[in-house]
């Protein structure tokens, strides 16, 4: 990739700041964990494989600088970290791992410790990477040259530790010499779609549209989608579907044009402490962002606004999930 | 109504600059035909009906200034006001209507000629607000206490010459005692819903929650939406209906949750010489209205977008007709 969205160097992380974005790219850094929970809140790192990555750097770094290490400080810091958004269960995953690997070192000298800790961290981060590879290799499996892929939101670069997830498989479609047209959601309210999906897929190159969320119904009767490509926040036991809001009405339209519709995802995305989508607890977001997300008011004053964060896409509209562990079939994968 | 969208007052037409609600509520008035067919065109007057009975206004005040009334003049500024929108029907049909009136009376004197004209002019307004009076009437048949509605873009008293044609139907359930919800789409990109439908809700005291397009999918799974209601810029002799675009994603996700789909409409607004929605021609929108619609640039540069004004739903995906003249089932009505 032709940019890095998370990176550990001196024991500080460095980030770029995906708010100002598409604009300007700004990298940020910082050795101070409560700085990385406020990125992670601002949105100036989002995505749910980028924000685990980003909490297990944050952990290490907050562990460095505590002169008495104990294992309440280390719960007290992982409590933090984990409140920063409820969503994404890879947070909860990475912070639960890193506090899991200092268990086994505790009572060693401190300054193993800490080393250990970077080294949990960059793994979690390698680990990430070498998923996106994977789960590149075995959508682009299901992907022929010439074809049409529309994505909702961001599931890319900017989103995980490596190539993404639902843009991984596109990236590795170009590496195959496939050439492929992508339409782009915008996503409202925050605009992941016009401001970073458009934004990396310029970077890598790859030729894109960007579309209003309502026009994606009208393009499918069109016949100018083949795909539907999307990310995960978090999967449960049934193959439920916790993603960007708009990913359940999106999975709508495939179906009902018989078109595929795929989720990229690494296994560890599947939370199989819950049974169904209906036990996931959906983030709701500031009225704000529907009403000013500009900068500019474009409701009354003191108008009523519904903002879910997610929403659940039910197993039965799912065709495949592309996993790093292989393709798994969905409910819908036999009439694709 | 608490505000008036269109009047003429002193041979000139004062009308409500659409394009600076919510935030303020201006009025505009010009006794030149140019001015309002810019008006037309900047969207600050919007609204098939609406659109109407402004270019009907905008010729009589056109015919009142020319010293030497001819056939000619009048057919050169009836083309002029013609030009200034592409898909809604109405106005080809009152701009239409104006002319054939003053074919009768050709060869009067002057002054009667330009009498007669304002005549008519006000007198398309007045049956448009009596059509969306009776709309009201006939839709509200399908509405019960408590119910719930979604509804897309604004199809209310600022697109009409009266209480409107979607909205027209909430405001007269309200009329009869009826306690709604509606849930208004936010209608990317140019805002309709959040910027129009949700402001005349609330002068008329309508509870309204304001939602991202990509929102109506969640909330019909979670059964908070009993009736979805638009209205239409054109229906073609077999049923399709072009409006604003969104709302065929709308009418599949409907369908999906077996809730019904009406579409709000005078008869007026049937053009039998198309036969199907694959004759409309679809307006498409600059792509600076995705890109930098709020004043901020959200996308990076350069970026191509595909932005079209319309969509097409098909018949078979609606349940009612809510007309003027009465409901006339669509092909969906068995299944609500």
């Amino acid at each position: 990739m032709n940019f890095k969205t998370l990176e550990l160097t001196d024991n500080k992380l460095k980030w770029i700041d995906q708010t100002v974005l598409p604009l300007e790219l700004s990298y940020k850094s910082s050795d101070d964990y409560k700085e990385i929970i406020t990125a992670i809140k601002r949105l100036e790192i989002r995505g749910a494989p980028a924000i685990g990555i980003a909490a297990a750097y944050a952990l290490a770094i907050a562990v460095s600088k505590e002169k008495n290490l104990s294992e309440e400080c280390i719960i007290r810091i992982a409590d933090e970290l984990k409140a920063s958004r409820p969503t994404a269960v890879n947070l909860f995953w990475a912070v639960d791992r890193m506090v899991e690997y200092y268990d086994k070192y505790q009572g060693q000298p401190r300054d193993e410790i800490i080393e250990e800790l970077f080294y949990e961290s960059v793994r979690i981060h390698k680990e990430d990477a070498e998923m996106c590879q994977q789960i590149g290799e075995h959508g682009s499996q299901l992907i022929k040259d010439g074809d049409t892929v529309l994505t909702h939101c961001n599931a890319g670069a900017l989103a995980t530790g490596g190539i993404g997830t639902a843009l991984g498989v596109i990236y590795t479609c170009k590496q195959q010499g496939k050439k492929l047209h992508v339409y782009a959601d915008e996503t409202r309210p925050l605009l992941q779609g016009s401001r970073l999906t458009v934004w990396e897929l310029q970077q890598e190159n790859i030729d894109v549209t960007l579309i209003t969320d309502n026009s994606a119904g009208m393009l499918m009767r069109q016949g100018k989608i083949n795909h539907v490509i999307v990310g995960a926040d978090r999967v449960t036991t049934n193959g439920d579907v916790a993603n960007k809001i708009g990913t359940f009405s999106v999975a709508v339209l495939a179906k009902e044009h018989n078109i595929p519709f795929y989720v990229a995802l690494p296994e560890s995305t599947f939370d199989y402490s819950l049974k169904t989508g209906d036990d996931i607890i959906i983030e709701e977001r500031s009225s704000e962002e529907v009403t000013k997300g500009f900068g500019k008011q474009t409701a009354p004053d003191n108008t009523q606004v519904y903002s879910p964060a997610f929403d659940v896409t039910p197993a039965e509209y799912i065709s495949y999930y592309i996993m790093d562990t292989g393709l798994r079939k969905g409910k819908r994968a036999k009439i694709t």
